[in-house]
């Protein structure tokens, strides 16, 4: 055999040996020989890299069968870490994450709403020096940089193709994160990495295929199949608010007539609300319908007949196990949580579809962007096997 | 090594080299060496097994490099087969098909409407014996059966959980199939297998993620992933005829208002046209239109306005790289395809989706459903190192 094809071997047996703890902790050296099909000299050799290096730790466990005490393995969560990055109009959060999703360390930027793009990616590029240095991380452990942003983003280019919330328009991001900390970068839709989050570690745990709808400034949506971000052609997938409802209704942002978030955007409630009253916000013109004020029962009602529906044609779309609602619209009003407690599923769901799916609230809220792009640069950079390699090289 | 597990690897690497030269055909001896990392004896012995069992053979070719001839190897589409079945409310189509999807025998077997499904089923299992008999097919190549139908499938039961068409309500498929034939049989929806048939073969060959979109007696999509249909949870991904366009508009047959297919399907629209004429079907109705009759344009225009409309929000939800349609109102009606040819992009897409995806008839017309049942069978069901196994104790 090569030396080449030697090192090759090496180095997959190590990732599959590390995925195998991490997916199935507590695991015991025999039951990896055996899954694997690996000689137990050879697994010794790996875990004892691996857990010199700290990767995992041992913990003893009574073995059901025998009633002995046997040694297990656990990966240790703090071994990987990675950077997520939350960016919006007005700040922008950085987190450290870590393998079991925890957010570890954090740090705010603040950001002018009109500032270039240049400042505020170099802002952040400071930032995170800042938050690994102060935070007293390893910065070998740190595999990547994930960035969560509104918007279409060009995943594969590390790219905002369009997005209107921060006034981009065809901007590199992760070449210059690259560049500036010198870790690995991934960008995408904020939307799609919090169904990551939400997937993984969160309200969905356990799925299968998840839907996650976004009800905000938009109305977006992103759909997990096995752990894996489903993103389409153009990292477009999941975009329901631009589904048309209506060919001859009201005019959208994007041009065409009669989108979905028309009815149920945010701003499109305002903007009808204004028409009549002049609210200040959702808060307002909820308490209104509360006040029993005709108008804005009418709003609201209808809103929330559209949320419905959001749910209903996702279930006809993507037939997933668990949708997660998450958005100030369907989080904080009661009235819309009972809504949908009682009709959604019995009124605006096929009926052979009813009962196939639960509906949950996103588990995360706030910290939602920031664990999800932390996991997609983990999903997207973790090469335990290169990790071990720069550290032996290093002598840790 | 335990004996278990060398009959385990010969039989992976009989179909690694089997799926090697499949795909990658024409391929020599020395390419599968290296590609797969064996040695050169254990692929010339694989090999030798599959040609001298027919499945594959070998053609001359100049290589490129050097101008000599070099042999190459390639499979033998007819070493594998497959039964497809279509079933429709007055008959069932069933046919042989090979590994390239093409279809090398039919049969057809007349239905009564109101036939009960073990009489229908019984016919069916008769009808397959007698095709693979009179058409001379060797038994021992079929590899499995695969029936598509209209209605919701159990594809993991093998069974219809309803097939309105039919009639059909909670009725076992394949094991009845099984029992009486002795070969492996899944099911599936005909939009699904279609889907598969023109993914793999048809109109959208070459593509990564394509949709079928489907208008008949209803409305219907299904989407491929690399080759793989996505069904979701219970089977029924893709029912975008019963997504929900208007909370308040007109009663679906489901129970629900403003379903999708009230507004496009075959008898929501004769239905429409009949309150006003007797019109005996669509031909009728274009012909009304064409005659420039009023009531007749506005049922068909707002019915192509729909059409559009559901391309461009399958667009906005599967983001796919092509959109295939199929059924007799898009296929037709020159109407239809000029509408859809000059206004759907433009007026109907989201501005980001436009040029991400192209939109394409269905290939196979009639066949489809066969054609992708047969497949559906044979990705289920292809084992050739069983096939092999079973040949060498039958000492072919």
């Amino acid at each position: 055999m090569q030396k080449h094809d030697q090192d090759f071997i090496k180095r997959k047996n190590r990732t599959t040996v590390f995925e195998l703890i991490r997916k199935h902790s507590p695991v015991s050296r025999a039951e990896i020989a055996r899954w694997t099909g690996m000689s137990p000299t050879t697994v010794s050799r790996i875990v004892n890299e691996l857990y010199h290096l700290d990767f995992m730790h041992e913990i003893e466990q009574e073995t059901t069968s025998v009633g002995r005490k046997a040694v297990f393995l656990q990966v240790n969560p703090k071994s990987v870490l990675s950077v997520g990055v939350e960016m919006d109009k007005t700040g922008v959060r950085t987190g450290v994450v870590d393998l079991d999703g925890k957010v570890v360390g954090i740090r705010y930027i603040a950001r002018q709403p009109e500032e270039p793009s240049d400042a505020t990616l170099g802002k952040i590029a400071d930032g995170i020096q800042t938050l690994i240095r102060e935070g007293g991380f390893d910065r070998r452990r740190i595999v990547g940089i994930g960035v969560g942003l509104p918007g279409i983003i060009d995943h594969d280019g590390g790219r905002a193709v369009l997005s209107a919330q921060l006034g981009w328009k065809s901007t590199d991001i992760a070449p210059l994160l690259q560049e500036r900390t010198g870790l690995p970068t991934a960008v995408d839709n904020e939307l799609k990495v919090k169904s990551l989050a939400e997937h993984t570690y969160g309200a969905a745990a356990g799925s299968k295929r998840s839907v996650l709808i976004g009800f905000g400034s938009g109305v977006g949506s992103s759909l997990i199949i096995d752990g894996d971000i489903y993103r389409g052609e153009s990292n477009s997938a999941g975009e329901i608010g631009h589904t048309i409802v209506d060919p001859g209704g009201s005019l959208c942002e994007c041009g065409k007539r009669g989108c979905l978030q028309t009815y149920i955007a945010e701003a499109a409630l305002l903007e009808k609300a204004r028409k009549i009253k002049p609210v200040s916000g959702l808060d307002e013109l909820f308490q209104a319908r509360r006040n029993g004020e005709g108008w804005a029962a009418d709003i609201l009602d209808r809103a929330m007949a559209f949320i419905a529906v959001t749910i209903g044609n996702i279930a006809c779309m993507y037939n997933p196990d668990t949708v997660i609602l998450t958005g100030k619209l369907v989080e904080q009003y009661p009235e819309v949580k009972d809504f949908i407690a009682e009709k959604c599923m019995s009124e605006f769901v096929w009926e052979p579809l009813r009962g196939t799916f639960r509906i949950v609230y996103s588990a995360f809220e706030q910290d939602g962007v920031i664990i999800g792009s932390g996991l997609l640069a983990q999903s997207r950079f973790l090469d335990i096997a290169s990790q071990i390699d720069q550290m032996e090289q290093n002598q840790i």
